[in-house]
């Protein structure tokens, strides 16, 4: 049995609570996994401190031994990390690339996991027309160790009226077929059984023909699931107009990231979107996260929503294997949903405390 | 005087009508542009067939000698091309690398413009509380000679399981300076004087650095213009929870086509949107065309919504120097959809005869 997949016992909790309101929202998570999980799990926390705040105080901001120490872990749980919007102390993408991505990258997250449901009570901006034609529920599948993000290209006479700078999208075989793979099985576990590609091989037609020919050939392993394709600007006009025609969506690193964030607006906010980075093959731990960011301009005032920080936690126990656990918790969110009123203020440990009291049941 | 910039008398005008329901809504937009040039101005027009049709045909793009005389036009209006989806025999991005982007590269159309307002009587997908929050009028200017549609990338090993493939996404102070500066002049003409930068620079950060400084640099110019930043990812939450809090955006060539087409279905769907593609410095004919694709599946039925190419037309008139003719089209739009009632079906000649004789008054 290996390290990542604890049947029951120990499991071994890496903690990022990060910067802003991350450790507020990672409060309230750890609060509702202690109750929804099952009596014989008991988590063992470790807490690293990482973030803006750390690498504005000493310079680190990912140390080779604190990644060592966090990957001997069965899972990790991270709030949300960046500084203050333009501080000039912390240069653009240094968080982002050196400690997100870099434990994306490092401990093999090939499939970020992005569910989107509208839950009843929620408030979505779409009109009631679009909200009637049925119920939203898809997933996106969200390609998480290379294309754009891999940080490859750089830049030439920096600074100068003659600079050139390039961004480089390294797709490969390799990280193609296996989140394609997964996102097939996730599809064929679904009732609907209908995968979306999303890319826009009409333009990018290097990446897009190896992503349209694996897609086509893993496809012909399953025949059961229905697939469809959409270039990313007409998935925009979907999300908006029809975002039921959606089951499970699998694109690439850049598009998956803004297909998530319309798919999060759309369901009724960042304050709902849980995220797990996932390695499938279990040989690193998988990370949960909410997708929203650290929101420094509310941190402090306990008024964060913890919800997205909950359901990651319910990602995280589905993905332990705890199914039954994880669905008590999406139960309990959706009821406290329903139960919300427009326009209520409580508070991030309220939230925290009334859904826990309902997976208690 | 230059060929590009005719004040009146005879304007050469080459019209592209393109596949399926191109030619029937570039026959409105000629209707209408008729009806609202000054009498001064004449249209000269040449019909290129270019598309996927004559591609099938003749297994011809885009001959240098017919760009040659495009080339010598005073502007061009385009319907739209391409053909049905998955035809074997047209590649995956034949038409668009080969005749939409070679047009707009080779005339430098360095400044993609798309204007989104939402007009009484449109049909938004938002919510009645998120467009009841002000009016929602704001401009894209999409860079569009650069970024990830240069066509730069390749793939090695094609076809087998070690394939690489990369994009490249070539980004010039050269040519990121000069559509900032359009951008800002633009914003500055604005009564809100607000221009909001997109970008992922917490990611990419080569290209990104690059376009964050120089967007600064001419901002110091622009002491009048507001600026603001979004990350693409969070452009999605607030053009679809908070669309009126854009005036003016600026973005490269991909996050452009995303954001526009986001844009067009809040706004009231792809039908309305129009484009100009935009040579400033009036080296070669600037190109007009609607949003939309050729809808192979609707084509033939004149049923398609011709606003789009028709406001189209209006850009055309008003870059050719003729704003209070442009300004006669719009309003004559919003008149027409003002007058449209939910599920009248008329025909795509009967909206164009509609809007032609409100401008003809
Ligand atoms: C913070 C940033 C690097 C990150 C991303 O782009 O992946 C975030 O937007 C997300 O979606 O998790
Ligand atoms: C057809 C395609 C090449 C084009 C683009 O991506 O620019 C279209 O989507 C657009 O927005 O004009």
């Amino acid at each position: 049995q290996s390290t990542f997949t604890p049947a029951d016992g120990s499991v071994a909790l890496a903690v990022v609570p990060g910067d802003g309101i991350g450790p507020e929202v990672t409060a309230e998570a750890l609060k509702v996994l202690e109750v929804a999980a099952p009596a014989s799990v008991k988590f063992e926390q470790t807490r690293y401190d990482l973030g803006a705040e750390r690498y504005l105080a000493t310079q680190e901001v990912l140390p080779d031994s604190v990644l060592a120490e966090i990957r001997q872990h069965d899972a990790i749980l991270l709030g949300a990390v960046g500084g203050k919007p333009n501080d000039p102390n912390l240069p653009p993408g240094i968080l982002e690339r050196g400690l997100l991505l870099r434990l994306r990258f490092e401990l093999d997250h090939y499939v970020n996991l992005r569910p989107s449901r509208i839950y009843p009570g929620a408030v979505s901006p779409l009109s009631t027309e679009i909200l009637g034609k049925g119920d939203v529920d898809f997933v996106v599948v969200r390609e998480g160790t290379e294309g754009p993000y891999t940080g490859n290209g750089g830049a030439l006479r920096t600074g100068t009226p003659a600079e050139v700078a390039t961004e480089v999208s390294v797709n490969t075989a390799y990280g193609v077929e296996r989140v394609i793979r997964d996102a097939f099985a996730r599809a064929q576990r679904r009732p609907r059984k209908k995968l979306t590609l999303v890319h826009k091989t009409n333009v990018l037609v290097n990446a897009g023909s190896l992503w349209w020919r694996l897609f086509e050939e893993v496809a012909a392993e399953y025949p059961d699931v229905t697939t469809d394709y959409c270039h990313i600007d007409a998935v925009m006009i979907f999300l908006a107009t029809d975002p039921q025609r959606f089951d499970v969506i699998v694109t690439d690193n850049l598009f998956g990231d803004i297909v998530t964030d319309l798919a999060a607006a759309i369901t009724g906010g960042i304050g709902l979107a849980a995220s797990g980075n996932v390695n499938p093959d279990r040989t690193a731990p998988s990370m949960f996260e909410p997708v929203h960011g650290s929101a420094p301009d509310i941190a402090g005032q306990l008024v964060a929503d913890p919800t997205a920080a909950i359901l990651s936690g319910a990602l995280l126990l589905d993905h332990l294997g705890h199914p039954e656990a994880a669905a008590r918790i999406e139960t309990a969110v959706i009821e406290d949903l329903a139960a919300r009123t427009p326009g209520e203020k409580r508070s991030t440990p309220a939230v925290g405390d009334a859904i826990a009291a309902r997976v208690a049941g």
